[in-house]
């Protein structure tokens, strides 16, 4: 039986340009590791948008997928709203279990 | 301490084709936002799959992500059913907890 | 209403190398489907790295999404594990519901 421990999924989608602020807060606060998806494209209070060139860093959304442990949700989460609240951007928090507690 | 709502994250993998069907109907239930994330390939009943071009929007899969009140869930679920159903697609729920309820 | 079903929802986070050897074990696992999104870039025990190249599939991280019936969690996430566990890689596993319960 693999034993699995309970961590939190944050997810954060956000605007490249803002990216370089939101992972430097992350890192600041300790979290271990995140990984940034691409968005294609969304629809939003601004209306719908889509990203016109493959990978470019420049303009539209990107999400951001970082697993915590949960001691450090409280100020992850608090770090991240403050940077995304001013700007287009979505904070969502969920459960998930992990096979390697360590790595987080 | 960050007060966070519950809500319901709504993810449908669903081929490029489609995708302007399913966000008109989800736009047509007071869906406030969604985002679109390429999949690269993916392994499915019609066997394995991978994208060849950079973001093309043609043919291939794409993962939507929508977060939800927990009061449209239930239309929006049958409207993105309905169109799914008859294609290749995957829609799944999980809850998640937001940190601005306004926005959904 | 529209009826769901509970089912698991593993994410793997992997290096694009170890991918085919990561998709042929779920496939022997009996996994009905997966899906693979491109990471941009992110952050871990390495230190930072990002894509260079659009959608290349050398090197850097991919995102495989799968949705799995209880019954297999064990063994797919045990030989998920036994590929991962030696390179760089998350895998985390969350509750979902789905509304065709038949593909999984």
């Amino acid at each position: 039986m693999t034993q699995t421990f309970r961590k939190k999924r944050l997810e954060i989608i956000v605007e490249e340009p803002i990216l370089g602020r939101l992972t430097d807060a992350l890192i600041r606060e300790n979290v271990t590791g995140y990984t940034i998806v691409p968005a294609l494209g969304g629809y939003g209070s601004a209306g719908p948008w889509h990203r016109e060139n493959a990978l470019s860093r420049a303009g539209h959304m990107v999400v951001l997928v970082c697993i915590l442990d949960e001691r450090l949700v409280e100020s992850v989460l608090s770090a991240a709203y403050g940077i995304v609240s001013r700007q287009i951007g979505i904070v969502t928090l969920s459960d998930v279990e992990v096979v390697r507690p360590d790595l987080f």
